[in-house]
């Protein structure tokens, strides 16, 4: 029976989830596997000196449906899960709607985000393998807080190439990762090869996503004794498999309430809060049992892979040195606009989330940057949390779902993700509040110099 | 029965208390009653045009136990409240202790801290009383933030006078409240006749709380029609029973598990935190069911109210209009180095903590900044939650205390209060991690200064 939703429903900490889901299992197309730079298939072997061996194994297995979270993973997720399934009471009453509202939120913990929900597993898996350290890139930096909290856990050492822009504008994201015990290096540096090679061809550059990923791999390569390995806060395929604790704590607490969503909106970056929050309901959906439900993925109009890019392979890295993977992509060689503030950069985009999008699981649109930050506005006023910009994509895209059950007089049940806090973005709230916030689009032209550096492949 | 407590233990949305206990009820001498510059007893007439009438009521009544939370309050706390009781395996582990430490997180809201308890109250009563606006000062942020997030609810308009130092170190302090809709003006600013005043006399003045208090009152009392009232975050005893919720709902979930503390401690700048999580404790010690339990107060070196202070009715604003209160001060006049890092730098100290310290039911310690700074990293590292430097001041003691359970092979319950988060406060972390933070100790020679500012009223 239906109940009465409180504001904020948590559940027991005995109801966080024992395994973690593999959408991949449900998929009637797989997505393409990751090839390598010569366009031959990805292995286990070639994957494993980057990568520790476990999350090798739940990198390639797309038939497993379920994974086993193991019991120090658990252990740790107890300190901030489950985490919320909130009722926008007052956003509700704020539009009018007849819609009900819910959003999953994953700022309660100190890093501020949902990536602690993989950089704990990442983590645990390189200490299990008797490892000394992991590497990794940051750009809005929620990725490398997350990681430096679980590697202080774990005990790990942990090295983050931070894209040097979000170095020099947020150094309080780089004391919080130096307060848990990580190194942080301005990306590109003079620290690893491909660095100094950027910076001899570009001295002033200020990084990007996919620069510092090429830095990160190297330095990973590089710790002595194979004792080292990278780990990504997005796009692969074991980040979605660990993400899926969203979407399965939202469906236990849905369930608790006698709710099922029309409508499943996330935000999406490289794809992996969304991967892991319609989870369990895109795996209802590809079943049968619910073929209505709605999803809708929120992506920035400055950096638009799913609904301006091209479906094809494309290196995950500036350097391409890493994988190719085949999913929506801008190009290697995209730079998103610096008026864009916050995350959600990537060039690519997740080859599950792609993958749906192409067979048509799922929705896409592209919001403008002023449109997100007045529903950013209006959401920390009514709800009274501040969300991160990237969050906010999200709850724009709610209130227009909201809105529109208004206008159609639907009483639907609108699920998002609130992925995280603003608290590290108030100089991009401060630009918005003071009207200096811009709007950026590329143009045709400027995407035609990104797609440019797609790779061409005989045959794929 | 004692069940294995959870590492966050949740109440239920209906657990939240229905009303606020008065801890002035129980006690058997009472604090001192304020009294106006002339040393006559205020009374609430002359409360009332600082004050709204129901804070006036609020203020002024220590004999009535309980105070019914209105429901809009009630329904506002039930955004982020109940707020968890944790319990700090983790830190247990660390440090080999037999003792069970538990502490009441105050800081998983947008504000950040345990100060949004009072501001939705304040905030509801001047708003049901049909005022156009607020007023308030803010030092460290916490408060004035959480006052931004109340009044956007609310509906009603808010200025804040933040001290300069903190609004030019603290810029995304103010972004956040300006996103929440708030005016902030640094202080002293040239927008009041005492911040003129202040400005004539030392143009270059970084600013203080007690005279950030001054403008404030004056900016409440020119709102025109009489349709404006100040706010205050601490010190006053309708702050400390608002934030009783802290120790109500602690009370209540220790209870859940069959567990009631030995030792309960909780920082102290102001008192409000403290004075609303020993509510009920202090309760039962006065009323004779458990004399056995340990409160302690814990305050920085630098500014030592209840170690060092005096004990004397005191003004609570530099600027001498407010009324006086009978309390531990270092004088008006008495000004922290700035040296000393985050909130807790407050010049008096709560009437009733002041009290109940001077009666022997309460201890006090003062702490060493970097002692409290590798206490908070240390906890931040186990625990997955990054502290204000505020709170650590009761991490540091809790640990004290969990360590000498284990010197004495003792297994005590602790509770300790975590008042809030620290994303705000990475400069000075930084500055720990660099190792450049101080440990400034006010001389007696620099206290007697204070010590001066105390006025001398024939008779008390």
């Amino acid at each position: 029976m239906t109940e009465q939703a409180p504001y904020r429903l948590y559940l027991r900490e005995d109801q966080i989830p024992t395994q973690w889901y593999n959408l991949r299992a449900d998929m009637p197309e797989k997505p393409e596997p990751l090839r390598l730079p010569d366009g031959r298939v990805a292995e286990a072997a070639d994957l494993a000196p980057v990568f520790c061996d476990e999350l090798v194994r739940q990198e390639l297995d797309d038939a497993a449906p379920y994974f086993d979270i193991p019991d120090p993973v658990r252990e740790m997720y107890r300190i901030y899960r489950p985490s919320p399934l909130c009722r926008a009471y007052n956003l509700e009453r704020a539009l009018g709607t007849p819609a009900k509202i819910y959003y999953k939120f994953e700022g309660n913990n100190t890093s501020g985000s949902h990536k602690l929900n993989s950089a704990i597993a990442q983590a645990y898996y390189a200490k299990a393998q008797d490892l000394d350290g992991i590497t990794t890139e940051t750009g809005a930096g929620q990725w490398g807080t997350a990681l430096a909290e679980a590697s202080a856990h774990f005990g790990l050492n942990l090295d983050v190439f931070m894209v040097k822009c979000s170095y020099e504008q947020k150094p309080f994201r780089r004391n919080i990762m130096e307060t848990f015990g990580a190194n942080v290096t301005p990306s590109p540096s003079n620290t690893t090869e491909i660095g100094r090679k950027m910076l001899s061809e570009r001295p002033d550059s200020s990084g990007s996503l996919g620069t510092a990923i090429s830095e990160a791999v190297e330095r990973a390569l590089n710790i002595p004794q194979n004792k080292g390995r990278y780990t990504l806060g997005s796009v692969l395929n074991q980040v979605a498999l660990h993400q899926s604790v969203i979407g399965l704590e939202s469906y236990a607490a849905l369930r608790e309430l006698g709710e099922y969503p029309d409508v499943v909106v996330g935000c999406a970056g490289g794809g992996s809060n969304l991967a892991g929050l319609i989870a369990p309901f895109m795996r209802d959906k590809l079943r049968g049992s619910r073929p209505d439900t709605r999803f809708v993925a929120v992506e920035p109009a400055s950096c638009p892979s799913l609904t301006r890019g091209r479906f094809a392979y494309d290196f995950a890295d500036t350097g391409r040195t890493c994988p190719m993977a085949k999913m929506y992509t801008l190009g290697n060689g995209f730079l998103p606009s610096p008026d864009h503030a916050g995350g959600l950069r990537y060039h690519g985009m997740s080859p599950i989330v792609s993958k749906l999008k192409h067979d048509g699981f799922l929705d896409a649109v592209a919001v403008k940057q002023t449109d997100v930050f007045a529903a950013a506005v209006e959401f920390a006023r009514l709800e009274t949390i501040l969300p991160a910009p990237e969050s906010a994509h999200a709850i724009y895209q709610a209130m227009e779902e909201a809105r529109a059950c208004k206008e159609a007089n639907e009483e639907k049940t609108i699920l998002f993700c609130l992925t995280g806090t603003g608290y590290f973005d108030m100089k991009a709230y401060d630009a918005y509040n003071k009207g200096v916030l811009g709007d950026y689009e590329p143009t045709d032209e400027e995407l035609a110099v990104g797609f440019a550096s797609i790779p061409r492949i005989e045959g794929l």
